[in-house]
C-alpha cells in the first residue's frame, strides 16, 4: 500500500499545440502540468497521441499500475489495437482515471457499453462540486465542495452505468446537475471518471483538483492478486464430497 | 400487478391547523391534497397524529400495502411503540413513502440507521429536480427536469446510507445540490425518500410532483412472496448429499 | 402497467436443429416451449439467427417491449449490424432479458463492457437458487429458494459490471457459488440476465424458471417517457437568474 | 495512507472463560489471536465486555481509528449508552468490522436499521468463501477461493440493507449460500462484515482469515477530512449571484 505507484499519464496534446489560449495556460501540455501537480509516492511517465501507438506500448502498460487520460477532439484518432489493449489492461487491473471530455474517449465508452453522451454548454460558468460520499478516499483532505470559478457545464443524464460510488456531484450555475466523480469497478480494475478539465480554463492548476485526482490514483491501484482465471481448467473444480 | 393498491396516508397535521398560510394551501391537511392528487388504481385511507395510535393500529397496518408519511414539528411525539411497529412491517414487505421533512421521522431514521442529517435554508428558492435513472418506473411520464418555482432547500451532505437508486437530483438557486428522489430495499420492504414538500409551498398541488409519488406508491407496492423465514427451523437445512 | 407487453423472443436455434436429446426437450425450439410457459399480459412474437437480419428488423425491433435472447453456438454469427442495432435499442428503453450462455452474446458484452468471462463445469449437478432480494419485483411467487435437479455450473469470478441488483445467488453441489439473476440499468432500458438454461436438460420446461423470466418481463418493461436527449440544444440549457 | 492505525479489538470474552473447549482454541480470549495474527502497520489495544464501559471510553474510542467486533451471548448486556457511543462514532469516521455472529451485535443493528437475522445451522461443515470482487484491497492477497474445513453454517436471506460492496459470497457444504464480507458506507465511516468465526472453530488462526481482517482495517480507516456539518449555520449557504 506504500509502494510506489507507476503513473502514466496520457494527453492527446493537440489543443496545446493549436490554440494560443490554451498554449498559454498549459505550455508543455496539460500532461505536465498534471504530472507537476500531483502529490504522492508516485513515479509518473507522460504519453501522447502522435507518439508510435500513441505512447501506449505493451511495455508501457505493463510498468503502468494507473493510467491517467484526457482526450477531446481526436477520439477517433486512437486506433481500436490501442484502445482494446488499454481496456484490456483495465480488466487485468490497471487504474484507469478519465478526465473532462474523456467521457468520449473510444476506451472509456468501451468499458461503460453506453453512450456516455451528456448535457453541455460553455459559457464559462461556475460550477460547485459537493462532496456526497464523505468516507471515500478519493475525498480525503477536501470539504464540504469546493469551486471552480469558471467551467464548461456538463449536465445531467450522464448516459453511463450507474456508478459503484459517486463521490461528487456538481452545481452548475446556469441550472444543471452532474455526477462528476463516478467510481466503477470492473474486472480486477477500477476506473475513475472526473469532470472538471476543460482546456479553456486553469482547472489543471488548481489545488482541490490536482487533490482529486492524485487521491484516485491512490484509489485506483491495483491490489496485489493472481489474474483473474476463467473456464473449464481450475483448481476450484474438483466436485467436494460432503463428509457430513 | 394489476390489483388495488392499499395506501395510507400519514400526516402530522399540525402546521395545517396552526399555521393560516398553510391552512390556506391545504385546508383539510395535506394528506387529503395528496390523496385527491394521486392517480393510479389506489384504495386510499388517511391518519393523522392525534388519532389513537396516531390512526396506525395494527389493523390499519395490516390493510396497508404503501404508507406515505409526512411529518416535521411533532416527530417526537410519535410514540416508540408506532415507531416499531412501523418499521416492522416495512421489512415485512409494506411500501414506505418519507416525504420532504420526514428525513428525520422516527421511523426513517430507525430504518436508515444514520442522523439523516442535512443542510437547509428556507428563502423561497427555485428548484430544479433532474431525473438520473431515467429507465426508473418512478420517472415515468416526468420530462429530463421539472422545477418547483419556490421550495425550502435540502443540501448535500445528506447523511444516509447510500440509496439503491437514486431518481432525481435537485438544483438549487443557491448553489446546492440534493439527491432528491431515494430508493432503498429493507427486508422485503421497499423505501422512497421524496424531497419536496415545505409546508408553506403549494408542492403537493404540484402535478409533477404529484406524479412522482403516484409512480412511486406503485413501485414501492408488495410483491407477494411468503414471510421471510429465520433461523434454525427451515426446509433448507437438510444436508446435501450429492449424487455425483 | 397493465397494458399488454410486446415480447420478443430470440433463440439460436441451432442445437434444437442437430442435437436429438436437444430436440426432444424442445421439439420446437426453447423460443416456442418458453413462449408457452411465460404468464402475463404478452402478445409473443419469436425469432432465430438464420432468419433474414436474423429475425430482428427495425420493425420488428420498433415493436417490441422487451427482448429475451438464447445464444451459445453462434455467436459470431450474429453480424455487427444487429448487434449495434439491439444494444442502441435496449439504451433507448427496450428491456433485454440474457439467458445462460447468452453471457457471451455480442450484445450483452457490448452493452457491459466486460469479458463476462466465468467458470463453467457440466456433470449434470444440482443447482439451488436463494432469494437474496426478496421485496424485488423478479422474487414474486419464489420461495426462499428453488432448485434445479440437473444443469450445468457457471461458477464466480463473473466478470460483469457490478449488477444494480443481484436477485439469486446460485449454490452448486460441486462447489460453487454463481450471481444467478443480475439487474443492470442502461440508458432507458433494463437488462436482466439469468443465468439457469443448459440445452441438455429441461430448465425451461420448470415452473420456477418460467415464473422468474415472465416477472422479468414485467420489471425489464420500458418506462414511458420521451426519449432521451444529449448535446446543446435542449430547453434547460437557459442560464437561470435568481431572483432572491 | 501510511500512518499508523489504530485499532481497538473488541471481545465480548464469555465464551473462552466457560466453554473449555473454545479456551483451548483461544486461551487469552479471541481478540488476542487476532490481535498477534493481524499484519500491518497497526497499534493494536483491546477492550473487552466485561471492563468499566466496556471498555470504550470516550478516550479509547476517540484514540480508536478501527474497531473489530465479536459478540454472541451477550449482546443484550452492552448498553445503550455505548451502543450509541460507537455507532455515533462510526458516523463520525470510525470503522467499524462486525465480525461472525456481531451480525446481532445492537450496534451492528443499529447501523444497519434491519433485523440482520438469517439461517442458522452448527454441524461442522465445510465453507469455501468466493471473491467476487478481485479489484477490492479486502480481497488482496487471496486467491479465487478460500476455505474453511469446518464452520457454522449463515444462510440466506440475510437481512442486511444491499452492501455497497460485497467481496466474498460463501459456498456452504449443506446447500446454503451468504454475503460473507459485506461493505457499507455510513455517514463518514465505512463497516465491514466478515462472516467467519464460530467460537468453536479454530477460524482465527486461519491465514486467510486474519489476511482479510487485516485488508479490512486499511480499508476501514478513515480519511482524513474536517467533520460533517449540517444544520443552517454553513458557509456554503450564502446564495449565489450569477455573473453570466
Amino acid at each position: 500500500m506504500n509502494e510506489t505507484i507507476r503513473v502514466t499519464i496520457w494527453n492527446e496534446y493537440r489543443h496545446e499545440m493549436t490554440k494560443p489560449n490554451v498554449r498559454e495556460l498549459y505550455p508543455n501540455g496539460m500532461h505536465h502540468t498534471i504530472a507537476e501537480g500531483l502529490t504522492g509516492n508516485f513515479a509518473i511517465h507522460t504519453a501522447t497521441l502522435d507518439e508510435p501507438e500513441h505512447g501506449l506500448t505493451d511495455e508501457v502498460l505493463a510498468n503502468t499500475d494507473v493510467l491517467i487520460w484526457w482526450g477531446h477532439v481526436a477520439h477517433k484518432e486512437v486506433t481500436d489495437e490501442i484502445v482494446d489493449r488499454v481496456a484490456s489492461r483495465v480488466l487485468q487491473g490497471m487504474g484507469f482515471i478519465a478526465l473532462h471530455s474523456s467521457h468520449y474517449a473510444k476506451v472509456f465508452k468501451k468499458l461503460m457499453g453506453t453512450t456516455c453522451s451528456l448535457l453541455y454548454r460553455d459559457v464559462g460558468e461556475k460550477e460547485r462540486l459537493w462532496v456526497i460520499a464523505p468516507g471515500h478516499p478519493i475525498a480525503e483532505g477536501i470539504g464540504p465542495f469546493f469551486e471552480l470559478e469558471r467551467e464548461e457545464m456538463y449536465g445531467e443524464f450522464f448516459d453511463i452505468p450507474s456508478p459503484d460510488e459517486v463521490v461528487f456531484t456538481s452545481w452548475f450555475e446556469g441550472g444543471n446537475v452532474f455526477r462528476s466523480g463516478c467510481c466503477f469497478h470492473r474486472g480486477q480494475g477500477k476506473i475513475f471518471y472526473f469532470r472538471p478539465g476543460h482546456e479553456l480554463y486553469p482547472t489543471y492548476h488548481d489545488a482541490n483538483v490536482l487533490r482529486v485526482i492524485s487521491n484516485a490514483v491512490g484509489w485506483a491501484a491495483p491490489v496485489k492478486r493472481e489474474a483473474l482465471r476463467f473456464g473449464k481448467a481450475v483448481p476450484a473444480l474438483e466436485v467436494i464430497q460432503p463428509k457430513i
